[in-house]
């Protein structure tokens, strides 16, 4: 079994959290046969370890990390890859792999000016 | 004359403005007949205020803030509605205007998740 984790930032106001529900419900009806999860760095529930460690217990064999952030700044660059190192530890008969987040993708940012194209039109 | 203002959260790590800075040239080769400018809320600069005081006095009437944010959290739904009201004021001559934060738009959130799919594939 394999897991894909999204991986957000969090934020007080509840309502941070519905774009990244969505981007799980699509991904989820993309993936059936992975087990797709969300988890947040700050402020919102579950925390990555949380949902590692439950995904390990479930039997996930291997487990990828996305960072849902647009840029990568000290929380992608540093904070992440200190978690993953705790967790790689933690969980030694898991595989935990990272990508880079989501904005460097060109298909995402071009999605996203097209957006900024069409707000502007 | 007409401007299109990415605005965007910001941080400490100067690596964090590369995705904004690639999706206002993408939006600028898109649009070449509009003002495509970046703003930062906080820790980076441009701020929003000196961007839109600089377009206004190049002579824009129409200027659209677009929330590159995925979530819309306090920043978009406190913070900016706050921002824009003292730029109005300031600056009414122009039209200000915003739209909804980029997560809230379907085509960029199934850009995310098709992003997701390759990555756990």
């Amino acid at each position: 079994m394999q897991s894909l984790i999204l991986f957000a930032h969090g934020a007080r106001d509840p309502a941070w959290a519905a774009p990244f529900e969505r981007l799980r419900a699509l991904t989820r009806a993309a993936m059936p046969q992975a087990s797709v999860e969300l988890a947040f760095l700050e402020l919102m529930q579950p925390d990555l370890p949380s949902v590692v460690a439950q995904q390990v217990a479930a039997g996930s064999q291997r487990i990828t990390v996305i960072p849902v952030f647009l840029g990568q700044g000290g929380h992608v660059r540093r904070d992440l890859p200190q978690l993953l190192e705790q967790l790689r530890q933690a969980h030694p008969q898991a595989e935990i792999r990272t990508v880079p987040a989501v904005g460097e993708d060109e298909a995402v940012l071009q999605a996203i000016a097209a957006y900024c194209v069409a707000a502007g039109s």
